[in-house]
């Protein structure tokens, strides 16, 4: 307590107070300013004021201790001498910026003032030093407004209405085209606004110009677009921002003077080339603001040779030095170059991998930083189409963003029109109160889904995710009548076209321009990367060829999930699976599921095929029965001419296997334990394609998952029909195979009884989504209404149905884990919920020793990053 | 390995190698054979095959080791020499009877056969050894029966066919008015009947008689019925039988001999009473089969003085022995007294109350003795009316016993319908599909409830059980429809009259006569006893003031868990409680919360006074919404008038909150914290109840419970509005009260988590209701159909709904446990779920440290025995 503590770090003429990873202390911009001075890049001389001090400010209600205006002083006195320029001095004043800067970069959320400095004095002794009146002038209006806007909060239009009426007046466009006199007269009339609308005169005394301003610079860090930023990108409100008070230098100064923004590669397709653009006379907000065009920075090699190659080099040497791209910007006052900033340059998601990958050839970067420099989100933009972000639209209502990508498509209701329309090659977006197992072949056919209920793991929502669809879902505006949507008074009827934002969850009217994916080499050869650095492997999701072989493309180690109920909703084979259900002895059922079983092992014959050895996880059958019969008196006509069962019984089966909660029914090995022929057609079929495929040359180990167990002695019972199956057929065609047995752990009581169902299990594979639903007492169903009021209340962080809930879910998991592996050490323990494919809940499997994490084809690449992400970073721990 | 094991064990002549502690290996009828045996009782000697033997025999595919036969020859011929009789003599030849005998006793479920060693040979010495012919054939006779029946397994009707047909010719009545000659008669016709059935002779060499019955009766350990009683009785299928050899005594020798049962005590009543009932010439079997009356024992005095005397004395003292009311078997030959059995006697609910209360004051045995001597379901058949056992009736269907008791009454299918005629005088059965809270006047008033649908802990059987009202669930054979129901081709209409039994599940035709329970004064000063020895309080579920006098009378310690939601489904709050849900503004929902605010003040204040200042635990609002609103468009018509609101929004209202799996929606806290203003006015009701009630100077400490907490900031949440609201309603009327907030874990993860919410909580209720339901993902309401199987399966041991599954659910509840009083010692743990009033479950929670267990107020009784012998029997341990 002896020291106190430091608040301001200065920087200039080469020598600096503070470095590039004091970023904490300093932000990111006054980091980077202090390390490119050290670096001796000319860079005007200033000091920052700490992010401590800005938390200190709103600490002790918005005002400053009072040995920080000691200190402020003296950094005063130090810049000036640096400058050899003084505050009100009457030849020779001091002008300086002050510029917001947090750790992280919030780009244009926070306030800027530039000229400060500038009185009635000063603003002729600039004048008679530049000898350059119109500079001076034009330099004291531009303060004015930035003042009068940022720290006096007076709305920007008034000073811009003045500005206009003085444009008209004279008849010019752009600004500098303003004369001599025109802006001494802006300069009288700001004045007046600054006093009409605050109340009070403009300070003519620049210490309090500079005190009022650095409050507002610190004040703007909880501005409600600031506190909006900061939630979308997940950022700390508790860090604060700096700020960096800097002499200005000035690119208004003449025509021999310039501003400019530029990146040391194209941020857009990651081309390695000298990327930007520089307006000549003027000041940064002048490009910002886009009122003249600026010029591409190749001209600059022409306009100020000189310049542009000190630019070049320097640029070139601090992404050298920060080993990453750089967004710049710079200067040139009568033609001497000055870097205000250079930072870490966004890009976009193809940009980045291709930076990566190219830094890496380059050797500037090893695997592993290109690795950890990769969003996963970067990845997903990367395999959906998006909404053009040129595009200029109205959003019509907003849901919750169930599966990303953009779609553009007619508005239809009805699956089986979806699928009609999509054969006449229209495009389509099927609207649905809530999507089931039925509208499958609508999903599949629509571009994208819309529907007004349910959350993010909404059957809708996971269906069109595993598909790489695009969804909207929980979208509670929407009302949907017979064949048309109302939201509020606009009615939007079939064939109507809209588009809709999965990652967004916007719903717009009419059709927006989309940007479609390409999977490119870069990314192919990154995502090969990955798998270096990780010892959790990657399956997928999958139930059909197709979907394994775009899982595989994408570099799946396996299925981790084959959900067998998929292959019963299609057109060919729902009735016979309905005649099953709707036979009440043994020896019907038995007959109904022998239609079935030539299906089931060509489906399975396929999948083992595509995966061409690798592992295949195959479900038995998990949902409740009643999913699969019709539920209206037209579909029960339609089925009862098909099958030969009156109307009457189909319905009254329907109503019988009505459940209350059929999220906890008769389901899973629920079902097979009742009807073990159900399984024991699933297991002889598992088998016939794994002997088929033998042939081939292809062996296949199938790892058959028994769901929903709750107890050892579910497993048990399953186990047996399994294994005395397998066996009977092998006998049967003289063959052997090997094969694994497992079970699903989705029910608290199996991961909590988890040593007991290990001794007989080859495999355990977490359920998350259902051991998220009964741990937390939540319907994915049903939940979306108040877990949106949760996140809003902060009674949670994160919507659990997206990111695993590590503190209870994740004890259930760890606990399960722990008692599976005391008795079996070497258990294989995989994931195959949502979570898979999240990348915060792979790292949670990555600490508890997971075999490997299961998630949607279109999830593979965002597991596989996040994999080698987690692997990494808990090396570094 | 060098000492061959011992498999008989002889008594007689006042010297027995076993005693009453070798129940194990002797059964109970050997050991206590040996014990009087020892103890100077005359007993006829004989000896016991051991149980292990029974276990070697099944083990060895019914076939004796060689080295038994030996062992076995050598106690024929020890039980010769005491009895100075043998086996086929010409002159006095040994006559045994063969008796099965388990350590548990298993009445009528295996077989004896008496007389055996009687032949052709054998009965004419036994003629003339007795000097009566008639007696030596009638004991053949029964023999060959015995034999025949239970060693042959020729149906028994062949045997009494020609037995009626013989007495038919000679136009008697009885048996023993039979002749010589009909009884040699007899005898041949026998031996034809055995030879033609049984493909065989019969075996005139007695060793071959011998060796067939001891097989016998050893294989009758494994008939059905004995299979199908020890599943009923949770008796261990392993345990075997012994096998009880004992040289006979004649009952039917002469007039001066007798054979007969009675008890020490009367088991009905449990009045100190000599009780039983003999017939004079005749054997055992005679008294059973009920074919003569037998005389009441008092007349023994008169018939044999001596003997009646010497029956007293023995039995009064085998009763000082055992310590426990005694039921024997004897026999008097030519005035000689033996005793065949004794064992302790099966009593009636009330019976065992009044013994056990009346040998404690006798000082005959302690207070702890009594306490471990009554089981749980005596308590409960004590509490409720039952079947009179001695009425005859068919069972119509079979469903689960849902609540104990018996109802007779008229069917009624509508709940107001069931009101309306209790109104007017009628004793009404309520027939439901299922029930839902909308049932509850309906429930309330009708004498008992049966549903087709829901398991032991549907909405029916748990408010039945709460209201101590007889139900049967789960009833799947009665098809309901509109006014009548139907069992397979039976039409029971509306108005019919049904008699349900809640015991058995059973339900029958028309009206059988029930026999109602009274609350003796042994009863009460019993569980007052058990109070002593327990650590673990037991309170009561009620919601309503009756509800809470009938828990208080069986002496509850506090009510454990008041659901308010049962107060608002009352007629005259109903419609209101409708208003505030379809209000679309917090406004108008304060508006309808207004309204009820005095209703919900009102109950807790007659609660509250009704507890006299015992705590009182008040859950907040818990189930979704739509529970509340109507489901048809007539009952929307009905509320649209009453409240102004019109019948589409009322039925939009009901649709929007439908939901998919309303166990696991939007309830509980989920409500509160949702729409705040519910929490704030039941809040405001507990207060100005307990405020009020302050006034008559009896302080009460409000329990404000929580439901459905599954994360910490949920319990925050709502734990700043209570403390808020409390504030400030003490502040305006300037007063204080103390109080406590707590929440129920039901939900899984709230277990997990135990530790971060028991820094806020004052105490933890677990819901073990819904605990099971998420924790093996069930759903109460579904879970019926499949539970069933699961239990014929052996997959469960018992309902998960009814015995809590230790393994499984224990497990979490021990995690919260352990959590939970790992931050906070003295956590006040309770349970208020059904297992709340289940003894194993309560066995649990006393082993867990818990502190209280609550339970319907019906079921108080049996949880403070529970309670009480729990903490008896881990003392023991």
């Amino acid at each position: 307590m002896a020291k106190t503590e430091k608040y301001i770090y200065h920087f200039g003429n080469g020598k600096a107070q503070g470095k590039a990873s004091m970023k904490d202390l300093l932000g990111g911009k006054g980091a980077n300013l202090a390390e490119m001075t050290n670096n001796n890049v000319p860079v005007p001389p200033g000091f920052t004021i700490t992010t401590t001090m800005c938390n200190l400010f709103h600490k002790n209600k918005c005002k400053f201790p009072s040995s920080f205006k000691e200190e402020l002083n003296k950094a005063i006195s130090i810049l000036e001498k640096t400058t050899n320029k003084k505050f009100n001095d009457k030849d020779n004043p001091l002008l300086v910026s002050v510029r917001s800067g947090a750790k992280i970069s919030m780009p244009g959320m926070m306030d800027t003032v530039l000229n400060l400095g500038l009185n009635d004095n000063t603003v002729v002794a600039l004048s008679n030093k530049s000898k350059n009146e119109r500079f001076a002038y034009d330099s004291y209006r531009r303060f004015l407004t930035m003042f009068g806007d940022v720290v006096l909060e007076i709305k920007r239009e008034f000073f811009e209405k003045a500005l206009e009426k003085k444009k008209e007046k004279l008849n010019v466009q752009f600004d500098h085209q303003l004369d001599i006199d025109s802006l001494k007269e802006l300069v009288e009339e700001y004045k007046t606004i600054i006093k009409s609308k605050s109340g009070k005169p403009f300070p003519q005394k620049i210490e309090t110009q500079l005190d009022l301003t650095i409050k507002a610079v610190f004040n703007s860090w909880q501005n409600k677009r600031a506190i909006t930023y900061r939630e979308l990108n997940n950022i700390p409100h508790d860090i604060g921002t700096a700020v960096n008070v800097q002499a200005m230098v000035f690119g208004n100064f003449s025509d021999n003077s310039a501003t400019g923004v530029g990146f040391t590669r194209n941020p857009s397709t990651g081309k390695k080339e000298f990327y930007g653009e520089y307006l000549i006379n003027a000041q940064g907000e002048d490009v910002v603001a886009g009122i003249r065009t600026p010029k591409e920075i190749k001209n600059l090699q022409k306009d100020m040779p000189k310049a542009f190659k000190q630019l070049k080099d320097i640029t070139t040497k601090l992404e050298k030095n920060y080993k990453d791209m750089q967004d710049f910007e710079f200067t040139i006052e009568e033609g001497k170059l000055y870097m205000l900033q250079t930072r870490t340059g966004k890009r976009s998601a193809s940009a980045a991998i291709k930076i990566a990958m190219d830094m890496i050839k380059e050797k500037l970067i090893k695997e592993t930083d290109a690795i950890l420099r990769i969003t996963p989100e970067q990845i997903n933009n990367l395999l959906h189409p998006i909404i053009d972000p040129t595009a200029k639209y109205d959003i019509l209502a907003k849901g919750l963003p169930g599966a990303p990508g953009a779609a553009v498509g007619q508005v239809v209701f009805d699956p089986d029109k979806a699928v009609e329309l999509t054969d006449h090659g229209k495009s389509v977006i099927l609207v649905r109160p809530e999507t089931s197992p039925d509208d499958i072949n609508g999903i599949n056919a629509a571009k994208g889904i819309l529907t007004a209920r349910g959350g993010m793991i909404s059957h809708a929502a996971v269906v069109a995710r595993g598909m790489g669809k695009c969804c909207v879902v929980g979208c509670e505006e929407i009302k949907i009548n017979n064949n048309s949507f109302k939201v509020k008074d606009i009615e939007i009827a079939e064939n109507d076209w809209i588009t809709i934002d999965g990652n967004t969850g916007n719903v717009i009217l009419g059709q927006v321009n989309t940007i479609q994916p390409t999977i490119s080499k870069d990314l192919q050869s990154f995502l090969k990367i990955t798998e270096k650095y990780s010892n959790l492997s990657v399956r997928a999701n999958a139930d059909t060829p197709t979907d394994a072989q775009i899982a595989k493309d994408f570099g799946a180690k396996g299925i981790g999930l084959c959900r067998t109920e998929h292959m019963f909703f299609k057109k060919d084979r729902l009735p016979f699976m309905q005649e099953m259900i709707l036979a009440n002895t043994k020896e019907k059922r038995i007959k109904a599921l022998d239609k079935l079983i030539n299906f089931q092992t060509e489906d399975f014959y396929n999948l083992f095929k595509t995966m061409k050895g690798l592992p295949v996880t195959i479900r038995t059958l998990d949902p409740p029965l009643h999913e699969f019969l019709p539920k209206t008196e037209e579909e029960a006509q339609e089925l009862s001419k098909k099958i030969g069962i009156s109307v009457t019984d189909i319905l009254n089966k329907t109503k019988d296997l009505h459940e209350v909660n059929p999220m906890l029914g008769h389901r899973g090995c629920r079902l097979s334990i009742t009807y073990p022929e159900i399984l024991e057609m699933q297991v002889k079929a598992i088998t016939l394609a794994a002997l088929k495929l033998k042939k081939s040359k292809i062996s296949t180990t199938p790892e058959i998952m028994i769901p929903l167990v709750g107890n050892v002695n579910e497993f048990l019972n399953q186990k047996e029909i399994v294994i005395s199956t397998i066996k009977q057929i092998l006998k049967e065609k003289k063959s052997t195979l090997s094969y694994k047995i497992g079970t699903m752990i989705e029910i608290p009581r199996a991961a909590l009884t988890a040593d007991k169902i290990a001794e007989h299990a080859d495999f355990f594979s977490f359920g998350t989504n259902d051991l998220t639903q009964m741990g937390m007492g939540f319907s994915r169903d049903d939940a979306g209404k108040f877990i949106k009021i949760y996140l809003d209340k902060d009674i949670f962080q994160n919507d659990p149905f997206q990111t695993l809930d590590k503190e209870g879910i994740g004890e259930l998991i760890k606990i399960g884990v722990q008692k599976g592996r005391k008795v079996k050490k070497d258990l294989k323990i995989g994931i195959c919920g949502e979570h898979g494919g999240d990348p915060s809940s792979i790292d949670f499997c990555h600490l508890n020793d997971f075999t490997y994490v299961s998630c949607s084809p279109f999830r593979v690449p965002i597991a596989k990053l996040a994999t080698a992400q987690s692997y990494l970073n808990n090396l570094k721990k």
